[in-house]
């Protein structure tokens, strides 16, 4: 049931006609398929908030559901596109990167190039591969087909550098970056609340600017309140209640964000 | 049939992950239902822009339907979230008055406080209650859950004040607001055509500008005429053929209408 | 199967409460219609833009599928709404011209006029047809009604005038304009490849300013070159390697573009 689901995320904008054009091809294969808009406002060509994007939302999903994403700087050049099975989610994806944060350390990972030929759209484009390549074999995978047939295994895949938060044991202090900001200027961190034991840090900062509040949830704040929470996907998260922490801190992504675990420390500056 | 189908109403904004992992937890509860995208641009926070979106839109779809409303400011505090049939149309809300303009005076509806955690997903977040209750518990009623599993009947619930417009008898003046401006920048009124016995008023007013055209729509009037008319809604809406009103008004929501049923009639200023 | 799929096109702006209408009256006749939205950000009432997106997409569809697309400056005037089966494909529209582009020469077309109101919304309203009219109309088709019970056949209908690209033999010298600019800012043109037999220009210029480079992709040139390139519809387009043409250009929908087939021609100016 769930191998019938086809979810989107482009950075095509809303009302694309490359996403219209996806959408047909997908049906014109498999009438049945169940298309899902997860997002198509990906900032033009950025993979890291691509990446960042597919490691919230797909582990939501149920597994067997297959997750088309098209950001693709790359295209027409000797990049490759992959099938990924990682824990049961199946994607479809440039070569480049855009799904290093659903790998986890240890954990089996079946990739697939994509290169039999027999499931795409012909005439190939030179810049539309995810027209010409990634929809139809897509519609295939909904109809049931096996993805051993799609192309050889990949041994090795392009993998994004990412900036891993850190705790300094002798000060007690926790390093991290904005790696997304949300419709309401919420900024989320790449810090997991488990680098403290679960406990509220003493103290936040976004570069040199203090973070006074510590709050449950956005409520219990005073209208205006900078704070600091442990945000829905368990991360440090910054905001402010009923207002946009990001105009008010001019933040952007990779911002660095610290945390001391104990009172009456600083950061170094 | 119209029971497995789902709506979503939030003030994520499009493209946000936020909906991404709403529509991932409602189809890995139940694959066959069916996701409707209604609007993910209510202005942050806004409660009376979604109470007038689900107005004028609920009623619209068949009874069955379950509408998931995500426009919470009081996330993670004491609010409570409901689970309400009006008229048939089942809505999954936080309880801050989001639905005020469904319930009619004398007409039964039935609530009920979201209170059963068996539903929810676990471990319960504090800052996203859209994605841990109200997702998996539409998903659950889209699977023919009965709702009295879902927590005890509420008595009593927020409602949003709303300023109706009324009509002086002595001077025939007729006083409402804008409600809503829509993607044209039209201006959608509060005041009905019954108040006027359906025939067109004399005069209207958006604060002290007079709206010259009376028109029964808008390709009847001039291009850049300032014209008022009954909306699609039944209601008073002030607009311009192929321009908008809104800009040209500096209109904004809240704004004075004005409206007398007969000529020679002034607004008191 | 393909025949319960229907699309949505529109100039409302994505979130509008109108579409969320069409979507309910839409379910309220076939709960199980299969909703697909195409583009609800068409430029307020840009029929040209409808008319190029339709194109581009439509054929991407598999037959059978119901495209609806409002919009309609002249809703409630005299204007008719048109069933249109254009080498299967079968759209609900204004009778404005927004689907001039799909016409082929000597292709036959079958075209219905919407006069039979019994599969309308009553009352009807004098400013939403969509609602109205095509949403219910897509609703019964999408149940298998037959077309000829929707109205009389059309003999004539409206079309946009289009602007044909041309090929000045004796100069070797292709005009053509540009038709539709991507969220990318790509400069899409309304020139084919099949002017230039399949073969990349000699040079190529958007008004008065020359398009240095041409690329088979845009990953072949350097970062913040100017290129061209046959586009993935086959056509002219005029673009920047990871930035954005339109603005550097300042170009917009109807700028001039030329071409020469050989080298050492210059437009005149």
């Amino acid at each position: 049931m769930a191998d019938a689901i086809i979810t989107l995320t482009t950075d095509f904008g809303d009302g694309s006609p490359y996403v219209a054009a996806m959408k047909g091809i997908i049906l014109g294969i498999n009438p049945q398929a169940r298309l899902v808009d997860l997002c198509h406002q990906v900032p033009p060509q950025n993979l890291n908030y691509t990446d960042h994007f597919l490691e919230a939302v797909v582990p939501c999903f149920p597994p067997g559901v297959v997750h088309v994403a098209v950001v693709d700087p790359g295209v027409g050049t000797g990049r490759g596109l992959l099938y990924v099975d990682v824990r049961g989610h199946r994607l479809l994806v440039p070569d480049n990167g855009c799904w290093t944060g659903l790998e986890r350390p240890g954990e089996p990972v079946q990739v697939r190039k994509l290169e039999n030929s027999t499931y795409w759209k012909h005439p190939l484009s030179s810049t539309f591969h995810g027209r010409d390549i990634l929809a139809p074999v897509a519609g295939h995978l909904s109809l049931g087909l096996d993805p051993a047939l799609l192309g050889p295994v990949a041994k090795d895949w392009v993998r994004l550098p990412r900036h891993q938060a850190h705790l300094d044991a002798a000060t007690g202090m926790v390093t991290g970056e904005v790696v997304f900001i949300d419709h309401f200027g919420n900024l989320i961190t790449n810090i997991p609340s488990s680098l403290f034991g679960g406990k509220p840090p003493a103290h936040v900062w976004v570069g040199d600017q203090s973070v006074p509040a510590w709050v449950r949830t956005y409520g219990e704040a005073e209208h205006g309140t900078l704070l600091a929470l442990f945000s829905s996907s368990g991360n440090l998260e910054i905001a402010i209640a009923e207002g946009d922490a990001s105009r008010k801190l001019s933040a952007r992504v990779g911002n660095h964000v610290r945390a001391s675990l104990q009172a009456g420390k600083r950061p170094a500056g």
